[in-house]
């Protein structure tokens, strides 16, 4: 029996990997909980941050007329001042975020790893690391979704776990980070599938959650998180991420919240086409409800092993597809093309730049996966999106899809 | 084996009783389908009308200078113009939809009645036809929702169906009468759960929809759908309410779309509330969802033998929450009462001339039905909503109420 005696001596320490507003955020809240469960965490939070200049304007707080306009170290600033006055400006940070330009020596002795940046940097990042992190590290992925290939649909959060030989689980929901970053109120989900040999009995309890539920890990041998720090299971990341304004469901199905977060894009696609056309609040629900009914038609296709559907009803569920659908990039623009009647790549060119939809990428990217397997007509709205963004299906047809 | 001999040698005939806005939309879509399907329906569509005089306006097309001024039945002149100048005016009806002043001659021989008036005539209503329609009469309640008393709930088709002594299904969805009656395409869902004494076989398979599905049914004995009848089930009913732009979707969980119906007004009160506070859209969906999952343990824990899960993912169930939640009565008042700091029945007062707000009696009935068992705690925001409304809990504390 564990007792008092063999309490563990060491602490989790805690990383953030990104440093974007909603890196910062989340650096920002899971600094306030290592303060106030100092048992569990090391205080210090660090923060990998892409070095870059700024020159703090002259109306800011922040200004230093000693400094004037001369360009200082992002992280100086951040550290001096306790606000990312670059991509989180306005919100002061707790002192012990510790802004670090080194990612090597940002994630150094570090436990637990938050993996917060533009998917675009994850892979480079992890080669980067690897090697240099404690063996028996965790991760948690805030980067949503999954990468799909004809052979194969990766979960980001696997693809970060294989390349590091670490577990990874995955963080999403529906949340704005600036919202959260002035503590209005919102709530998340967290999928972690605590790993068998991190999984100990307490009180002759098996302290890991989700016992019975299909067990999904890297197939790279796992280095089991060492006695003499506390366990790593539901009740501890709950205790890093939850706060009064930020509250956490932890789930253990990593599966269906990365599948959820990908194909929610294709759907706040349809629901800007359908809402482009006229059409009113009933056909956007009606396209979400059979756009979430595809999600979860695929997810128990592909990975009927350890996909739960109750996941569905979880904040990286249903209330990210709404968000998603109501107020979101993909959602605009689709929207936006139909209205003006132009092609999304149109406003792409136009409206975005040349910068690329999400959703685009991640519906060609699913219809190729499911063409490969023969299966693309088991699943017609997305198909039809395809078909609407290569311009041969119309918007009108979409409630044809649906008759029996 | 059944043939062409065998043939059915008789008609379902259909009455819609009631004809406001939904009933009258209803009404046009039906009959609209019973054109389409001469087969297994009479054309002929019998619509109830609460008879009263009309006065068809000076700029209406169906003024007649003849007339002028003078009061004309309700019933006249929908029959002569195929229109419902006073509650579904502008919409062209099917000619064969018939508006008829007597109840009892309006559902006399009917098959098929279509319950869609106001919740609190229904129970006058059933009293009187009781004992003139067909014995083996089967219904469709458009009336959304359940009765709840300490005792029971009783959903709203079964008590019609117990009166009448018929088998009764029920239609719910995301549904605006007005925009389907412009065909703006939308969905909804029907459950039935055909009664074993009305399943035939056909070609060696049993018709009906439903098989392993737990049978609910009005404790009357039901009188068996004769044999030269043409069958009704899942396949009729569908063909009777579907249209192009009203996609019908079948269940046989009477129980889950009807307490889905009724459930959402007490969580449409909260998202009001959180609105009204000045939280966005990741609240109020978090908060949403919080109100499904209530609502699904709700109808788990009181039906348990009837109960299936997918259907709150049906437009009676996902859907209609998020429109009720975002654009319809009890959302907006309470949105209201928060955002100008008065009570709801100060709303109901000011802004409704005494009306009462439905979602208002919903959560006090349920909450004295889950007190009456004990069960109050385990269903934390409807507690929180009636706190709201009685004045003992802050629209500021939701967010604790789902804190760990």
């Amino acid at each position: 029996m564990a007792g008092p005696s063999d309490s563990p001596r060491r602490k989790h320490k805690v990383t953030v990997v990104g440093s974007g507003n909603w890196g910062t955020t989340v650096a920002k809240l899971v600094a306030e909980n290592t303060r106030e469960h100092p048992d569990v965490f090391e205080e210090e939070v660090q923060m990998w941050v892409y070095e870059e200049n700024v020159v703090v304007p002259s109306d800011s707080p922040h200004y230093d007329p000693a400094v004037g306009d001369a360009p200082q170290k992002l992280t100086s600033v951040i550290n001096k001042y306790h606000e990312n006055v670059k991509y989180l400006p306005k919100i002061k940070l707790p002192s012990n975020v510790i802004a670090n330009p080194s990612l090597v020596d940002a994630v150094k002795d570090s436990s637990i790893l938050i993996f917060n940046l533009p998917h675009e940097f994850i892979g480079n990042v992890c080669k980067q690391i690897k090697g240099h992190i404690l063996p028996f590290a965790r991760g948690i992925s805030c980067i949503k979704g999954v990468t799909v290939t004809d052979d194969k649909v990766e979960l980001i959060c696997d693809y970060i776990g294989e390349i590091l030989g670490i577990y990874c689980g995955a963080l999403s929901g529906a949340n704005i980070a600036n919202e959260i970053a002035n503590e209005l109120w919102c709530e998340t989900t967290i999928a972690y599938n605590t790993p068998p040999c991190d999984q100990r009995l307490t009180n002759g309890v098996n302290g890991a959650h989700g016992a019975g539920v299909p067990v999904r890990f890297p197939k790279t041998k796992l280095t089991p998180l060492p006695e003499d720090y506390p366990p790593l299971d539901h009740g501890e990341i709950h205790k890093l991420f939850d706060r009064p304004y930020f509250t956490v469901s932890m789930v253990s199905d990593v599966v269906g919240v990365s599948l959820a977060g990908a194909l929610k894009n294709i759907v706040a696609l349809a629901c800007g086409f359908i809402e482009g056309h006229g059409w009113n609040a009933t056909a956007k629900t009606a396209v979400m409800r059979r756009g979430m009914l595809e999600t979860i038609r695929f997810a128990q296709e592909f990975f009927p092993e350890s996909i739960q559907e109750m996941t569905f009803w979880e904040s990286a569920g249903w209330s990210d597809m709404i968000v998603s659908c109501t107020s979101a990039r993909n959602w605009r623009y689709s929207k936006m093309a139909v209205e003006r009647g132009v092609s999304l790549q149109e406003i792409e060119r136009t409206e975005l730049n040349g910068q690329k939809l999400q959703g685009i990428s991640t519906t060609k990217e699913v219809m190729s996966f499911l063409r490969a397997r023969g299966r693309e007509d088991h699943y017609p709205l997305f198909k039809a999106v395809e078909g609407i963004v290569d311009g041969t299906f119309e918007v009108k047809d979409i409630p044809m899809l649906f008759r029996k």
